[in-house]
């Protein structure tokens, strides 16, 4: 009944020691200590090594330690393997952090003052109102909804835009390709949180940009495929775009001689906007166990025929 | 019974348009249009003209179209003049936008992602989690309180300080001078939302920056001549502060040859944080009028003896 963890080393020795203390039961397996292949029933994993399949006959779960699977190519997982994503406090938490900020630095001009401060100048720009501000996130699930909670306080109009009908208080629900122009036309800064799968891939594009009101910013905490990246670029140098904050690219590490590290209206982070927390995470991972033990869904477990 | 307004021109239209549909009964006069000395009541000025108390014979009431009225000279302003500041939602608005907008740099690192950006350097450094990160706020007025109730929503140990005691849901309250070095050395984001007065002027001093946590950061939304900008300077460089943000200085506008500037470590916007909104503010001022009218105290009217 083995969990084996094969992920960053420095979190796998938390996820020891938490495991240490919480359950004691289940024997924890840092990679590439494996131990008995045939006792691991759970991988906790960013890419599950290709072999697991072949070489743990008796895996019952792989665990991802990112919110995503698209880093899992599961083509080779058996469908008897249930493939959970991480959906925890911390991870939820960070993304809110950083998407607050985001839109706040955008919504304040703060672009724009730091260009002035290079430049020594002291110019006030007028202010508009958070209820002038229309704010959209495409994909609502536990993170854009948690972002989108926050952001309403704030006093922006706030929308979001999944593939499936959702209910939210305060927050104008767009469901369903149909209902994206509509969502984008009404949506001053756009924020990306969706799942990468077949249907996002390459989604933000030269068409969708187009549908933005004209200077709206945009936002991406989901992943960098998902970008067209030159039709990005060209809505930024055509004033479609005014501002576009990434927090993911592609390919990730960002080349060194990529446009966007050095184009003035582009922020560039390194894939930092959340990631699991070991105290959270190993909290939600034992839940799962329990809940696979006991026959019943486990939180975040995927659809295979979705891909999220 | 006219209200004459001296200060931005361009608001002044504004205020002028909302007095004209929510008040036509109160006659509106935009300095320096004054019309009948002897009918003017109400004053509501930036900086109030020296001879407004000689000229205005009836004047009983100076609204500060500010947050704060230290730009006001009291001293040749007779005590049956009453003195009011401005504390509408617009400001409150404002102001939470910011200083989150502030916290939530210095929590996520950004200052050091953008000069990572500058490097085109790919580079994940550690992420705290909010409850790790201790806000303080010096000031528990209408300002200081809204900020700490919005920033508790993200997690953050909240604690302000004020001269007299207070009481908030979920911050910790100091008050008084002989409690503001247990405040300090309980903070690691040290915001100012303080009113500038005779005992607040240089209060941020190498005295109080020593008290702060190493590494500690500064946001200063309150007054510039509430810090001694050398003591400022040396406590970056020693490392006693990581970051300060400042959106207020001394004077205003800032040198261009002055040093902060230029200081890695420092973001300079110019006095953008808050600021009075016509919509919001023209209303409290309405009801400001009735209630003098109708021999209540005003909201934000000010005591002469502590000088906010």
């Amino acid at each position: 009944m083995t969990l084996l963890y094969k992920a960053d080393p420095e979190r796998g020795k938390q996820w020891a020691r938490l495991f240490a203390q919480k359950a004691p039961e289940i024997p924890f397996r840092l990679w590439p200590d494996i131990g008995d292949p045939a006792s691991v029933r759970y991988l906790a994993a960013w890419q599950p090594p290709e072999y697991s399949v072949r070489t743990l006959p008796n895996l019952e779960v792989i665990f991802s330690v990112g919110a995503g699977i698209d880093q899992f190519d599961l083509s080779g997982v058996p469908p008897h393997i249930a493939v959970v994503r991480m959906i925890e406090p911390g991870i939820v938490e960070g993304m809110v952090e950083y998407v607050t900020q985001a839109v706040l630095t955008i919504h304040r001009d703060l672009f724009d003052y730091a260009l002035q401060q290079r430049q020594r100048a002291w110019r006030e720009m007028p202010v508009r109102a958070a209820s002038s501000r229309r704010v959209g996130v495409l994909g609502l699930g536990m993170l854009g909804s948690a972002v989108l909670e926050r952001l309403r306080l704030f006093g922006f109009p706030c929308a979001g835009w999944s593939r499936s009908a959702h209910q939210l208080e305060g927050i104008e629900c767009y469901a369903g390709v149909e209902s994206l122009d509509a969502f984008l036309a009404r949506t001053d800064v756009l924020i990306c949180l969706l799942p990468l799968t077949g249907a996002t891939r390459g989604l933000l594009d030269k068409r969708l940009f187009g549908k933005l009101p004209m200077g709206a910013s945009f936002i991406n905490a989901g992943r960098g495929p998902q970008v067209n990246q030159q039709d990005m670029l060209d809505a930024l140098d055509r004033g479609r775009l005014q501002n576009a904050i990434l927090d993911v690219t592609d390919p990730e590490p960002l080349p060194e001689s990529h446009p966007f590290w050095t184009h003035p209206r582009v922020r560039i982070t390194p894939h930092i906007a959340s990631a699991t927390r070991p105290e959270t995470a190993v909290d939600v991972v034992l839940d799962n166990i329990r809940r696979h033990r006991d026959g019943l869904p486990m939180i975040g477990e995927i659809d295979r025929s979705r891909g999220y």
